[in-house]
Parts: C-alpha cells; sequence; structure tokens
C-alpha cells in the first residue's frame, strides 16, 4: 500500500479575478477523497506561461498525481496543451483519430466547424489521446518518471465525464491505494473550545491512524474522524468504536452524522414520531420556516407558521394577552411562551416554536440590547423558554436564532420522549 | 501606478478532502479584483507544517500581498499561528487587547470560556493585532520587506468583516494602485442572452476603457461596466453617460444599482411611499418573508406573514374559499388572488402578496408538473398574478418563485404608481 499524493491545477485567468468560482477542484478533491487518495494541495494559476511552468515543475516535485483542469480552448489565450508540449518535451501533431472526434462532434450537433476546432485533434505526441465525448477538447494523460498527469477541460461536465469515465478507473490500476474511511458527528449547541475540553482526553488517546478535525460553522461543529487503512471494514469498525467511545460525552449535543443537517435530523424526528410543528417567528422573520420547508417532504410534519411583525398580530393571530404585551414587552419569556403555544393552538400541531427579539442594528436599549432573544417550544403539557444574547449583526442573529429554536425543539424532543 | 500582485492561500484538510468548498478565495478574488490589485495564485494546503512553510515562502517570492485563510482555530490541528510567528523568526506572545477582546466576545454571549480560547488572544509579537469583532480568531498583520500578510479566520462571515473593515481600506495607503471604477446595473425578470440582445449596438460602442460583464445569477442579471483610467472623476462621467444610453433600452428590468438588491429596492420604495406589505407564502415556505425581514429597519412596511402549508389553513387563516380549493385546486391562479387578498386583509397592508406551487420533488401532476407555480400581487382595487414553469429542484425552485414575487410587487408598484 502507498501514500499516493495527488495535486490538482486548476488554470484561467477567470478564475483569478474571480468571475468564475473553480467547482472543478472541489468535485475532484470528494472524488479522489473516496478513491483513498490524498489531494495535498491546490493550485490556481492564470493564463500566463511562467506561471503555468512553474506550477507543473512545483507540482512534479510533490505529486504522484497531477490533474490540470481549464486552458483548453481552441483560442489563443488558452496555454495548457503547448506548455504540456514543451513541459515533455515533445512536438504537437495531429492525431488523427482526435481530429475525427472533434469533426464527428459538430457534424453530430449541425454546427461549422473553424480550422481552429480541427487543431483541437492536434495533440503533444508524449501523450495518450483520452476522448472526450461531451465536448471538444480532448482529455490528455501522460506518464514521467512513475508521475501520473491528466490534462482536461475546465467546463465542469466534461470534466466530470473524463474524470468518471477515465482517471478514476485507471488509478486503482496505477497504485496500490489505500484504504480511507471518513465518517462526521454533528453537534450543535457547544462551541469549538468547550466541545474539544469536553473529549481531550478522548482525543489524546485516538490511535495514530485515526485523526479528528474540527469543523465549526454557525452555532454548529462537526467532528471528523478519518481513518486510514487496508482494510475498509476494520477501518468503519474502528470508527464506530471510537464513536461510541465519544457519544456519552458529548450525547447531548450530537444531532447527526455525514450529511445530515438539524432540519434534517428534526423532520426525522417528527416524521418518524408522526408529530406536527408549527413556528411563530417574529426576530428569525421566516428564516425557520425556510430551513425547515427547503426538506423534501417536510409538509408531512410542517403545518404552517405566522410571521407577526408587530404587536397587534402577536394578539390577533396568535392570540398573545395585550397585558403581557404591555408588562413585559414583546421580547421576553411571556411572549415567547404565549406566541409558542397560540401558534400550537392555531395550527393544532404537536409543538409550537416561538422566536421574538431585537435582530438589529436598531431597536435595542440598555435592558435589551441588539441580539437579545427569546426563544420557547411548546407542546402537550409544557413550554420550554431560553434566553440568547447573540451579536450585533442582523443576518447572525437570524441564522443562530434559527440553529438555537431548532436545536431547542430537539432538546424538547428527546426530553419528553424519555 | 504600480502592477500590484496578490496570492491568497487557504489552509486546512477539509479543503482538500473536498468537505468544505473553498468560497472565500473566490470571494477575496472578487474584492481584489474591484481594487486593482492583480491575483496572480491561490493555493489551497493543508493542516501540515511542512507544505505551509512551503506555501508562504513560494508565495514570499511571488507576490507584494499574501492573504491567508483558515487554520486558526484553537485546537491542536489548526496550526497557522504558530507557523506564522516560526515563517517571521518571533515568538507567541499574550497580546491583552486580544484577550480582553476574546473575554469580552465570551461576556457577551453569556458564555463560558477555556484556557483555548484565552490562548486565542496570544499571538506572533511581531504581528499586528485586528480585531475580530465577530468571533474570536483574531486577525493579524505582518509586513515584511515590503511584502504585506494578512492571515484570517477560514469562516466566511468573519474573514468578510476583516476583509472589510481592515484589509481593502488599508491596501490603497499602501500601494499606489491604479484608477478603477465599477458600476453595476442590476436586472431582474430577462435572462442574459435576451438582454444582450437587446443592448448589442450600445455595447458595440463602448469605448476601449470601458468594459462590460454579465454576471448572470438565478433570475438576475448584473451588468458591470469598469472603467480604467487616470482621473476618478471623469470614469465616473463617462459610465454616467453610458448608463443613461443604455437605461431606455432596458428600463424595466432594472430594480437597482451596485450593492442594491431586490429586497432594499423594494424595501426603498414601499418606505418612500410610506406603504406596507403582508405575505401569504405556501410553496415558498418563509423564504421571501427571510429576504424582506434580512432588511434592516424592514419593519416600517413589513406587517408579517402567514405560511399555510396545508389548505385547511388557507382557508382557516387567510379565508381562502374551500369551493375555489376544490374547483381550482391550491395551485392556481384563484387560490394564489384569494391568498393575496386574503393576508392584505389579515394585516391591513398596502399590498398583499403570495405563492402557492409545487416545489418538488414529489407531488407534480401530469397537469401540474413538479416547478408549477401560481404568485399574486393584491392592493387597493387590483389584483396581478403570473404563471411560472420553473425547475424540477426544490430549492432553485423556492429561490426563483420569491424573486418572482419580489418582481411582480415591483411592477405592480410602479405600474399603480404612473
Amino acid at each position: 500500500m502507498q501514500l499516493v499524493k495527488a495535486e490538482i491545477i486548476a488554470i484561467g485567468d477567470e478564475l483569478l479575478y474571480g468571475q468564475i468560482m473553480d467547482t472543478n477542484s472541489h468535485w475532484i478533491s470528494q472524488e479522489l477523497d473516496l478513491l483513498g487518495v490524498k489531494v495535498v494541495r491546490k493550485t490556481t494559476v492564470g493564463d500566463n506561461r511562467t506561471d503555468i511552468l512553474a506550477a507543473f515543475s512545483e507540482a512534479e516535485k510533490r505529486a504522484d498525481i497531477i490533474l490540470i483542469t481549464g486552458g483548453l480552448g481552441p483560442t489563443q489565450d488558452d496555454l495548457t496543451k503547448p506548455l504540456l508540449a514543451e513541459y515533455f518535451g515533445c512536438e504537437i501533431i495531429e492525431f488523427p483519430e482526435a481530429v475525427e472526434a472533434v469533426t464527428s462532434f459538430f457534424r453530430r450537433r449541425g454546427r461549422e466547424m473553424t480550422q481552429l476546432n480541427i487543431l483541437q485533434g492536434h495533440l503533444p505526441s508524449c501523450c495518450t489521446y483520452i476522448p472526450n465525448e461531451v465536448g471538444t477538447a480532448p482529455g490528455m494523460w501522460f506518464e514521467k518518471n512513475g508521475t501520473y498527469w491528466m490534462s482536461m477541460p475546465g467546463v465542469p461536465h466534461e470534466m466530470k465525464k473524463l474524470m468518471k469515465d477515465f482517471v478514476l478507473p485507471e488509478l486503482p490500476k496505477r497504485f496500490d491505494l489505500p484504504i480511507i474511511y471518513h465518517k462526521v458527528i454533528k453537534t450543535v449547541g457547544i462551541g469549538e473550545s468547550w466541545l474539544a475540553d469536553l473529549i481531550k482526553d478522548w482525543e489524546n488517546a485516538l490511535p495514530e491512524h485515526i485523526r479528528l478535525a474540527y469543523l465549526p460553522s454557525l452555532g454548529h461543529v462537526k467532528l471528523r474522524l478519518t481513518a486510514f487503512g487496508k482494510d475498509k471494514n476494520l477501518l468503519i469498525e474502528e470508527v464506530q468504536t471510537q464513536i461510541d467511545a465519544v457519544f456519552p460525552l458529548i450525547e447531548k449535543y450530537i444531532y447527526g452524522y455525514d450529511e445530515e443537517t438539524l432540519e434534517t435530523a428534526i423532520g426525522k424526528l417528527l416524521k418518524n414520531a408522526g408529530k406536527t410543528l408549527a413556528l411563530a417567528e417574529s426576530c428569525s422573520g421566516g428564516y425557520i420556516s425556510h430551513l425547515v420547508t427547503s426538506i423534501p417532504g417536510s409538509s408531512t410534519y410542517f403545518q404552517g407558521a405566522v410571521i407577526p411583525y408587530h404587536n397587534q398580530f402577536k394578539s390577533a393571530i396568535l392570540n398573545v394577552s395585550s397585558e403581557t404585551l404591555q408588562s413585559h414587552g414583546a421580547v421576553s419569556e411571556e411572549t415567547a411562551t404565549e406566541m409558542a403555544i397560540g401558534v400550537r393552538k392555531l395550527f393544532g400541531s404537536d409543538f409550537g416554536l416561538a422566536s421574538t427579539g431585537i435582530a438589529g442594528p436598531d431597536g435595542g436599549s440598555e435592558e435589551k440590547p441588539v441580539g437579545t432573544v427569546w426563544i420557547a417550544c411548546a407542546g402537550e403539557g409544557f413550554v420550554e423558554t431560553r434566553k440568547l444574547q447573540l451579536t450585533q449583526e442582523r443576518l447572525i442573529n437570524i441564522q443562530l436564532t434559527g440553529v438555537s429554536v431548532l436545536n431547542l425543539l430537539r432538546i424538547c424532543f428527546n426530553e419528553k420522549d424519555k
């Protein structure tokens, strides 16, 4: 078994100027990762001779596999092909099979061909021609001192087809690839450093071949375990053993694994229990409903929502008493509680969730500064509430309120379930 | 005027494994391009000492500005800070101001702090501490032989805030950047190629030093004019002359300029006219309310919304007649109309907007396939409706419905205004 290293080189001025986002490198990374090839670097350079040649020679020193995208168009600013010929020290010659492929590509589409297009069938004599069935720029495969190079067009669907049809099946024939297995634990409601603190003994005791990464995002932290070895089933088992060991330490923060999101996790909880949900969103303004309804099939458990952006509608639609609003204010535990109860009743749902707060930038006071939010979860015979003290940023406050409200539902659900 | 070169280094195993897409480098590219700084390379490396140090020294040889994202978390796998200290040959010491900032960050959120968090206020002695107001990992600014370095967290909103507040204003002070002036025309409701067709004569007559770019996104096309020269005021004048010339050709599709979004444009229309808005969202599930309420000050004109995800709530809360629902179905012009009228009445608003459709992936029929959506805008004495035939993708359908509904309000507003 070898540790096989890959580099990805993306070529194109439009990538450096930010006119096009390089989604190719991301996709290639994912595919190589699944194959057990370790991507050690990604490089993006412009349509410039010096920069491209430098990227080639640097990559050769570090990697076993070099995957190149872009710079293969028929126009003068596309330099990848002549520079590959220069780098490998060979001439560009006609590949009759490649010329025929370009010609028939245009014939099939009933489009006229230019001299420039015919030249797309001329390739470095030292490459292996890899047909591109969905475009006009062929793939080119090179071998040099045990290093393998593949040049592909930058158009995503053309690149993907060449990868799937040729590169991904080819690599296991060329290398004795290791087995890599990833599993991601999704947590919510705890910061990265707190989490690290809770699991530090477990983390320090991880075996050499299992690595841990913390991947934080707004309100969430993902823990990624990566195991390296020879036997996939053994790795799966070993990772599961580690997860079983860490689980009791952080159980209450875990909402799912791998691709699961908080929205899908909650959807699953509700669906499995045959329960329904309604939302009363004031400061979150529809964001939580949007999260919930982004999930296919959410109409099974989502009944609906009310966004009462002013006090009179909290009273008129959700039946929050005007006394409560007057004596405690709209941003209060009492109002959040009555909103949750009110919306649960209005939609006849099992759970009613509510948010009310000061998203900012205006509307704060000394007693209730911007970022003060009350949230509530009402169910059969109970109401749970939380006070949040968030940030100065409106959008972040909205998003963190969303995460917190959905997490409160998860907590209530689990507690009431017991 | 100098040619100023920048490199972007993104650090993190998760970027190489394809678990996270590096959107940071793309955003930074765009911002530097607007400033007249030329990005010559982007590099992504993993959480690995050798690779990170190599990326630093390679970048120093090529660039005047080096922007680094990621690897700044408090945990053991984050190496950027110690390696910057090593690279610049200085010690990591306590920056009391930075420790205080982290401490108060936690205090404001009412959360407890760990020893690891305190260490986030310890920085290389040779850096300038740049406060991160929206996170715990500070920015670090270094200068070495006329090269400027900035290290930022990988969390996008933290990176963006540091770029906007510090880096982007700082660079023009350090370098004699060229004068570049951009102006963006925002359009909605017309495709890129149709737009290009309407303005092709104008486009072909643009002077050499004014470039046009089409930047399409879901439902929108931005037209960016970029002018190069020596005199900013002259450039502003020349670009305005071009905009005055193109305006009559595409007037009805233009909703704003530069940073304006459809949401802010509509907010401005409503605010200026002293009018109010309410929403009845079925298939869009809260997305439009979220767009509207993302804008600071939207409570002036946004009254509220109802998301009646099932027929009985369309009747019970919005007063859609059950006869309409039975004979025409929930996804129909009649239901959309009654929803818009109903929500306008419920909230006593000047305008009532409604969406009802099949977002997918399930729920389609031969007569009403996935992607069929009816939208409506009700005002004093009128209701405008539109039928949309969208895609197979749930999220795209939700987003396109949002754009279309807000655009319908814009159209109604402008028409009724005349």
